[in-house]
């Protein structure tokens, strides 16, 4: 929606990405939602008018549209600042990520990392400055060599010295943060601001005159004096920077705060607004999705959130497209670091936990529509939903649904009464599907036999124990 | 700040919970937050008109204070309805948890977890319905007999079958859900209105004329009607529920949507508000903040946030007080459930990642003041915090403070050109504390005895390969 739309060059990156399904042409996991939101209320309607279930305008008042009425909550066609559709991707792995406590990224390693997130599709790459050292310098000149369809940029110190070095890496861009925290929230209104001024625009211009990109970032953002803070970014706005960056250094920042200092700040500079968000409190995806609202242009991310501390943004709580290579990505850099992909990873996870489905009347709905419990679709991240039926949550539902699976024929009673034996023995032990598949078989053939009928406990106790001795004996 | 606080109450559980340092009197994290940036902001002006560090009033105007007027994003005096500071836990990993996809809780485990979290200090604790299984059943009254400080509930289908088998196992009080998200969605505007009307009217008046609290929740309150769901929550608010509950059980909303509903909200009941919230997107913490920020009282979590799917708001993302604690419950859960604590996860974390510090800049501030990038302290969770500088984004004055601890005698000079040395190494491998240790021991030797000179480099490979060899023939 902003006027900072590169829409054509986006278009090619996502065709490039070989996307897995026409759903996924929405960029973002926030977009997706908003359909699946918008899609959920027509269809929610469509049992009531018999509308098509697309949204369409009300004819009664000509302008809004009856997915307006029916989400309250959903985007108003005021909030033109809202770039929650429309964002680049600074993806820092090899520079915030290589700040992370287990990271060693040789040349080899941070080339594939590179290569990967390229053919991914972020915007940028961000490398550690090569003022670091001697192979971080040589590391950056063989990654701007690669040829590749990001943007190469590095992140360097405010100090000229810095600014020569990375220059002749051959880098797309240079971002600049001013190096302690301690800078802003010290000096207040007016003091030191002539040095910080000084050196910003010095370094600006010097980069500036290269034909590169530059940001100018402070540190700690959410902790420095409000007038100060903008006051710098309307200095470094007017001689031309490209973008200025905002920081959570610490992570103490809730979403709501972002919102309003991103606000605040789009009013105050005409440049892009970038922002990089510690996850110390666990809100660094949430914060990140709010500066969009605000009117934030770039995020910068890490694959699984990897960085200081406990890291930033996770690349994987931002996109929506391309998921299998996704979990490609993090699988490798989960290995380059040695750390395991968290059991809750947003978006790709770990194994199959996003799309079990275990509470009885979960399960019922699921299979009747799986958007009732999810909002994501497995199939998009090559995974398969799983009810999982054998515990004592479950409901005689999904056992019908099993039932069917197998081919079996048993009446409604039937599998009530089947469900209730299921869960007695899920009460001492969680069943196996093959647990519950061969209880359903027995259940079943006792019915055809005429050995059992609905209710006779003993008698299913019985043909129970007569199959496991005769496996017993066959095994 | 509500007129629901129960401030006694909390005060004696905290006493009990045997808080490890008086910083953890505050309840809570976001708290904390608030605190340490009230310090931060009264420090930056310390230096500039040498106050005593504490929030003070402003002399000019007598009513703001130079606190409020350093920090424009801190909560103001008119945020009457804002209950960070002052809300309750309604522990679900006994309910939610249990529909985690690994969860099997034999019957000492579920007390085990009960205990803990009795003892940890939270204000509720909510058991699967005991309609669920027989043994569900059994551990719901064990559970309610052990004379627990923690309020038990139980979660239950709208169902008078349910209401009557979760009266009779003793429990303090009753959650009450509308069994499925279809219905919301689906009735639009006044159809079905009546049916549920009536069904909770009577599960609500019958728990009552029992005498303990009861709750009524909508699921998939994110995606249903608003004028319906306020609606049904008027209704049952006038009939004298204790609390409504809002409940994203697809994980699909966002910060601001959830203070937009919950302020909403706020307006039309006068009862409780607890909300639920699915961690789909990785925004559960970060909602459950914007929603006590926007007025509700009760907040759903789960120890490491496991439940369906990748589960919930997680309870260390919400508290700030004995962690020590925290941790061990965390280490139980996860062994019951059999996953590993993320080495991301918010506030205990998985080693020792959040205080391992790492970038020059960074570390050279940490030695100096570690609130610069620290918004928690390493000793309340037991941990030590550990500034890495055998890597190549090492700094000069890290290793100058290791040089220190050692008890060496280098000059500045000095310092800095071992630091290149171990950068030059770092660059190759990882250096660990021993190596960077033996590195610093042998240039200072070298030092000492005349054989080395700053800028010698050759001299200084000398003298490391010769300790090399005597330590592989001492070996």
């Amino acid at each position: 929606m902003s006027g900072r739309s590169e829409g054509t060059q986006w278009t090619q990156r996502t065709q490039r990405a070989e996307l897995h399904s026409k759903k996924n042409d929405s960029k973002f996991l926030f977009i997706y939602f908003k359909i699946l939101i918008v899609e959920t209320a027509t269809n929610g309607l469509k049992g009531a008018n018999g509308s098509n279930g697309t949204a369409h305008r009300n004819g009664t008042n000509g302008h809004i549209s009856t997915t307006q009425r029916r989400n309250p909550y959903a985007p108003r066609a005021s909030d033109f600042l809202n770039n929650v559709s429309n964002f680049k991707i600074i993806e820092s792995t090899l520079r915030e990520g290589e700040q992370f406590a287990n990271a060693f990224f040789d040349t080899e390693t941070k080339i594939a990392i590179a290569k990967a997130l390229d053919k991914f599709g972020v915007e940028y790459i961000e490398l550690t400055s090569p003022a670091a050292s001697e192979q971080s310098r040589r590391d950056c000149e063989a990654i701007c060599k690669l040829g590749l369809n990001a943007k190469i940029l590095t992140h360097i110190r405010c100090h000229m010295d810095d600014a020569r070095i990375a220059i002749e890496t051959g880098v797309d861009g240079v971002d600049v943060v001013i190096g302690t925290s301690s800078f802003l929230r010290e000096f207040s209104h007016g003091k030191d601001m002539t040095y910080i001024t000084k050196t910003a625009i010095e370094v600006i211009n010097f980069v500036k005159s290269k034909g590169i990109e530059v940001r100018f970032s402070t540190e700690d953002s959410f902790r420095s004096d409000l007038v100060d803070l903008l006051s710098i970014y309307q200095t470094v706005d007017k001689i031309g920077v490209n973008r200025v960056g905002i920081a959570d250094t610490v992570g103490c920042a809730n979403p709501r705060q972002v919102y309003e200092l991103v606000r605040t700040l789009r009013g105050v500079v005409g440049c892009d607004i970038e922002i990089h968000l510690h996850n110390d409190t666990g809100m660094a995806i949430a914060n990140a999705y709010t500066a969009l609202e605000a009117g934030a242009t770039h995020i910068d991310t890490s694959v699984l959130g990897i960085g200081e501390r406990v890291g930033i943004t996770p690349l994987g709580g931002l996109v929506l497209y391309n998921l299998g290579m996704l979990r490609e990505i993090e699988n490798l850099v989960a290995e380059a670091v040695e750390v395991n992909v968290p059991f809750s990873n947003p978006i790709t996870l770990s194994g199959y936990v996003a799309f079990t489905h275990k509470a009885g009347i979960h399960a019922k709905a699921i299979l009747n529509n799986p958007s009732t419990y999810e909002i994501l679709k497995p199939e998009d991240f090559g995974l398969t939903r799983y009810v999982s039926i054998g515990h004592r949550l479950t409901g005689w539902n999904a056992v019908k649904s099993r039932v069917e699976q197998l081919g079996l024929q048993l009446t409604d009673d039937e599998i009530k009464d089947a469900t209730a034996k299921i869960k007695e023995l899920a009460d001492v032990r969680t069943q196996s599907m093959d647990d519950v598949d061969s209880l359903l078989r027995v259940y079943h053939s006792g019915i055809q036999s005429g050995a059992l009928e609905v209710g006779q406990k003993e008698a299913l106790d019985r043909l129970l124990q007569e199959h496991r001795a005769a496996q017993l004996a066959s095994a």
